[in-house]
């Protein structure tokens, strides 16, 4: 593995709303995505100037039953002619997608391309989702033989977590309260409301209800209650969980001539990386995740940076327990200190090393397909100081890290991207 | 789009078996294309020399309820970290996921990396699979309102055909006797027999249970017979369509340093082009494939040759039509001749253009995401001069172009392959 042959810059990203969208099709949500990452070039674009997309999605096959997403969504975004390619590693699917664009500037094939992801997840029964969620887990030797869903595979990790480390179930309730208190600052969000303002509004509907309120007190009271916050899989209560989602999410990346033209505030990517796993049953320990650890050294060595010169940084936390084994696998803290560090505070927005100041899958929603490419618009939108009330400290601000996990950790896409052109 | 920053070389290729293979499943129909690769380098390779994994499958969520296949096949052929993305252009699949292993090694990503494909259909019924394959089509315009599957799809391309150009199913007909020929030729085939074979064991089994043998003449008398050649939907028979097949297509690329310590017969990558078109009710003709004419374009520009210059090819005959029209977008034959060339032996093993020596889909069975992989395994056995008793002439051999199609013509990659390094 060798150095680009040329660098490749994002010159506009955008995101749909996050939710759920009864009426909108893949194709309508990533219009919206499009919409807005046209609107964020600096100094415009036609459609028409794109040059190829890679589309990530899961499954449409099953959520939508329409395969070959990437010509039909070409088409509908008006640009019905150029190569679009599905690209699909399960929950890092637009991860990987932002990786074959940057390949495909690199290699000189293309100067302008689109990437995103899509995923259109909510016009299935809740059950049949997580089955086609399921199939992102080995079908034979871990969803028949084991009975595992992703809820399970994500509790036995916790489990052993919390086994080898000894932190408790409130740990990783605080990466949620944290999650959802920026997600409550990100209009984008599925869930744009901190955990306070959630106990207040079941507060008032127990009161209008004449029913008694519970001394809560504070926001881990309330999460602590299992009335408001039921057991999925033990460890797991519902707040530790993603939710099912319906969104897309999208990016333009440029040659560096081209990007010259476009934007007078780029940012370049420093590195992409990519690791696969064996499954579960063939791992040495469940507490670290070996394509992400992979993923993060090619990385950091790409980019020529180390853990502690990154900024801030988006990480898959489909479950609570995933953020904090990923801010560990990643090298911010060492292993088993990652749930602690959450509890003192330094992964929020204002601490040391912010952690998901987009809310996260767990705040922000977790449209499987479209999340890669939403970590990475959130991490454009910083580095470029434009996220309004949710901000970082733009002192010292140079590099931000994307973790895009697929399956149980099967796929590890780690992307960095920088202030500047390389 | 501009020139490669890296020239591409494949350093080695294979394909399984291809057929109904009830206890086999995708990952081990892949092991099986993976092992001939593995073989067929010149100086020998280790499965852990290889980098990267692109794996083209049209949609193992329906056929096998298992998405997310890249990692899981990385594992089963023993190199469960490197990166493995599944791509997916419908029929397209293994065409496309070809061009990202292009553009990876081109890009300076990558130095040798493994491409294919694999589809596993025959574990669903017939009707299952066929409602499977129809979601590469468009859902809500196609399958939906106008009720298409793609026997429908292409039925209605060769009627407007027909209407157009004045041939008749007869023409048709020809393509299948001549894939068949070749077919009978290649071992790796699922149907490895002659229309003079089925009809003779016809002819036994009829006299074996007594009953008259009919005059059939010739082979195209046989299939003139409705008896033994049905209608799908009109105009096209049974033998106008590729069976629902099993199957693999793997192989190896290289930058050129590394290539050249591999094999001292190199294959080069001359061009990588591909294109989509809009669904068919927004297209100004069915008679060509607008993605088939837009990517050839781009190819023997990338290239530089014209049409005249490519000694043989593989185009997509999922229906007889399709190699027609094909043959036609790609500018061998003028429109409205391309069934008069085949009819004319032009386009026979032996002829001045030909095409589908493997057998094409139609004989050598066609496993979707299996088959633009299969294809370009086929030119490179075949500009190696290793194609045996189907071997074309070597005579100025020195351009292959196949041609892979997704749905209706929504994708199409076209590549180009060269003898020697570029």
């Amino acid at each position: 593995m060798g150095k680009l042959a040329r660098n490749v810059t994002i010159v506009g990203a955008g995101v749909s709303k996050f939710g759920v969208f009864p009426k909108r099709s893949s194709r309508d949500l990533f219009v919206d995505a499009f919409q807005e990452t046209l609107a964020s070039v600096d100094h415009g674009i036609a459609p028409n100037d794109l040059e190829a997309l890679f589309l990530g999605n899961f499954t449409s096959d099953t959520f939508e039953q329409q395969s070959h997403l990437g010509p039909l969504i070409a088409d509908w975004i008006g640009v019905p002619s150029i190569p679009a390619t599905r690209i699909e590693n399960a929950c890092a699917s637009s991860g990987a997608a932002f990786r074959q664009g940057v390949m495909a500037i690199a290699s000189g094939m293309h100067d302008l391309v689109l990437v995103g992801g899509v995923e259109k997840m909510t016009d299935l029964p809740v059950e049949n989702a997580t089955d086609s969620l399921a199939m992102a887990a080995d079908n034979t030797f871990e969803v028949q033989q084991a009975a595992f869903t992703f809820p399970g595979v994500f509790a036995i990790i916790a489990s052993a977590y919390m086994d080898r480390y000894g932190i408790s179930p409130e740990h990783l309730m605080r990466v949620a309260i944290k999650n959802h208190h920026n997600g409550s600052l990100n209009s984008k969000a599925q869930f744009n409301r901190t955990i306070q303002d959630l106990m207040e509004a079941r507060s008032k509907r127990l009161t209008e209800r004449g029913q008694p309120v519970p001394e809560w007190g504070d926001e881990l009271g309330f999460l602590q209650d299992l009335a408001g916050n039921p057991l999925v899989a033990w460890p797991l209560r519902l707040f530790d969980c993603s939710p099912i989602s319906d969104g897309a999410s999208c990016l333009i990346l440029a040659s560096e001539d081209v990007a010259r033209t476009l934007t007078d505030t780029p940012i370049s990517v420093a590195a992409s990386a990519h690791a696969s796993a064996a499954p579960l049953a063939d791992r040495d320990e469940l507490t670290s995740i070996p394509s992400t650890k992979q993923a993060a050294q090619i990385a950091y060595s790409m980019a020529g940076i180390n853990p502690e010169d990154v900024s801030l940084s988006e990480v898959h936390d489909c479950f609570t327990i995933a953020e904090v084994i990923a801010s560990e696998d990643l090298g911010f803290f060492p292993a088993g200190e990652g749930a602690l560090a959450v509890a003192e505070g330094r992964t929020n927005r204002d601490g040391e090393k912010p952690i998901n100041t987009s809310g996260g899958l767990k705040a922000k929603g977790h449209p499987v397909g479209a999340t890669g490419g939403a970590q990475l618009t959130e991490l454009w939108t910083q580095l470029r100081g434009e996220a309004g009330q949710r901000q970082v400290s733009t002192k010292n601000l140079e590099y931000g890290l994307a973790q895009n996990l697929g399956g149980s950790g099967n796929s590890c896409v780690v992307t960095i991207l920088k202030r500047g052109i390389s």
